[in-house]
């Protein structure tokens, strides 16, 4: 099934050249009159900037492209199905598309959790390094498939920030009983540090904050936090994000309904999500300075900076549980394997590039 | 003219949502019945990798994604037209797309070189964000507007090397005399540091270099450069490649083959440049580690880097060198003012967040 599917995919480069070697260059066009409704079910609030603002403008190219082939009416979390059900509902054929993140399918896509975002691990350039060039798409794509799901990245949040606190982070010592709302591996981390982590959906978290529910909470970075007013229910601002040194974004279509593409329209929905990927990144990458600098000269937040110690312990935990992960699940070991290969190769680049 | 053209455009994000929203849900497809042959003209050698192999996925991808509405045929440099004649065969009209690189056109268009590459300015995803959220791409195509053409971000080498040496450099001194094939800005900065600057199409730097009619020439990475053999013909590997941080390719359209498009295409043109602007930078971040160890293992290459007292002197004749620009057209010295105002913020958030 996986080498069937392969050729549909420009990804891997030789894909594309293949195809147009096979159209003979004087052919008159041959445009498809398929017409698909398709519904998108997502883990975010209506019209949330970033991440559902991302969603809408993904609907909208795809009408835009297919010149009104594929229509596609998008649904916040909860509108159709709750925040961490999209995966179900589209593995369950209910709809077609879900717009949603990889770490929260620990449940039933353990390996799901290592695209997401490794803590410590590569940040956005080099992680879709990986995924296009270093053997990483094919495996995301391996471990969604027996959810008859097709994964396809589109955005990437950049680095994030370690999250908002209503408590001074001076030691390790300071994690001990610590509610904090952390998903995915990075929660496990909190855990084995002494937190006590919760997943909540983004629209739960400033309410949990504010009465206390909770202690802290990590979400996004200063744009999407401050959409949230998040500053308005916790004094300091912890910086580096090592739970999330970058983080991906996913649109997922049911195997079923992409068979059902003409192959112009299967690029179509590639494309916009690569384009996407590029896109997404830049607007995180600008409007978290300024929603930054907003946050600390208009609103007064504390920036904090985790101190070594800290990260030290953290980066400790991190290692025993990915180790765990890739022990206990064989797709998390495989998919660990390649990514920490690349990472290792990629940083040596890296230092004498970009850091230099 | 520029206002009636941006709508056309998905970036500035509205755009797209905007058409959709006067699209009724209901409506029946209509398909444009169009059909374009078109013709790419390159500044590269033929299938170069890297450059030349993304001109010809873009061309593939024009194909499949409009179900063969728009041909595109593509010429490497010196096949149609030289690699430098790129932008002027465009602006003739006698093709409709080229696909180069934007530090070639200082002689018609000055400002262009900022597009390229700043000497110690943004990185790639820096620049990116400036491109789509931060004004530059409106000015990109502004500079542009007055060639017929319209230019589209296509693709990022990412951070390049410093470029090979015959002669070692261990003090500003030995910059003195040296013949170095080094276009743009970078050129204009080793002139002021004694150097005698040269440009010269890829296809011609290895013969320049072994005959020793240049004593250095810089290309782009370890990926391109390797590809070139320019290993075989000079000692030294120098980084980092402070003349290009980041360096942009594009592809340009005559605006009368752009308005030619309906509406759905001229967003497939678009889209497919903002993927491969994701894409060709994965690439190169790839395959520029295993390039390089390559060069290292294999090929017993040195590698150098610039001594401190170099870099300074380097970054202090680039300041002059950009500034000049900016005094002397009046279109650089608005380019100049966006790109530093927004170097400066995002520089901030890039020291909370990736850096820390």
């Amino acid at each position: 099934m996986n080498v069937m599917r392969r050729r549909h995919f420009l990804v891997g480069g030789m894909g594309a050249l293949a195809a147009c070697s096979e159209t003979p260059q004087s052919s008159a066009p041959v445009v498809s009159e398929e017409q698909h409704h398709w519904r998108m079910v997502t883990s975010w609030p209506p019209n949330f900037p970033g991440h559902g603002v991302s969603a809408n403008r993904m609907a909208a190219r795809l009408e835009q492209l297919s010149g009104g082939r594929l229509q596609v009416e998008v649904f916040a979390a909860g509108e159709l199905v709750p925040a961490f059900e999209v995966l179900d509902a589209v593995s369950r054929g209910t709809v077609q598309l879900g717009h949603s993140a990889p770490i929260y399918w620990r449940g039933s896509i353990p390996a799901a959790q290592l695209f997401g975002s490794v803590p410590f691990g590569m940040m956005a350039d080099q992680f879709n390094a990986w995924l296009y060039f270093g053997g990483g798409l094919e495996l995301w794509r391996e471990a969604y498939a027996g959810h008859g799901v097709i994964p396809f990245p589109a955005g990437n949040t950049g680095a994030q920030m370690g999250g908002w606190f209503n408590r001074e982070i001076n030691s390790p010592a300071d994690l001990n009983g610590l509610k904090m709302r952390i998903p995915g591996l990075g929660g496990e981390v909190m855990q084995r540090a002494g937190a006590l982590p919760v997943n909540l959906p983004g629209s739960e978290i400033f309410t949990a904050l504010q009465t206390g529910a909770i202690d802290a909470t990590e979400w996004v970075g200063p744009y999407n936090d401050t959409a949230f007013g998040l500053h308005q229910a916790a004094q300091y601002y912890y910086h580096p994000g090592w739970q999330e040194p970058s983080g991906a974004l996913e649109l997922f279509v049911s195997v079923e309904a992409f068979e059902s593409l003409s192959e112009e329209l299967k690029g179509i929905l590639e494309i916009a999500c690569m384009a996407e990927n590029d896109y997404l990144l830049a607007e995180f990458n600008t409007r978290n300075h300024t929603s930054l600098n907003t946050l600390v000269e208009e609103h007064g937040v504390q920036l904090r900076r985790f101190p070594d110690d800290v990260l030290d312990a953290l980066r400790g935990f991190s290692l025993e549980v990915v180790e765990e992960l890739a022990a206990t699940d064989p797709m998390s070991g495989r998919v660990l394997e390649s990514y920490r290969a690349f990472a290792e190769e990629v940083s040596a680049w890296l230092r004498i590039s970009e850091l230099s």
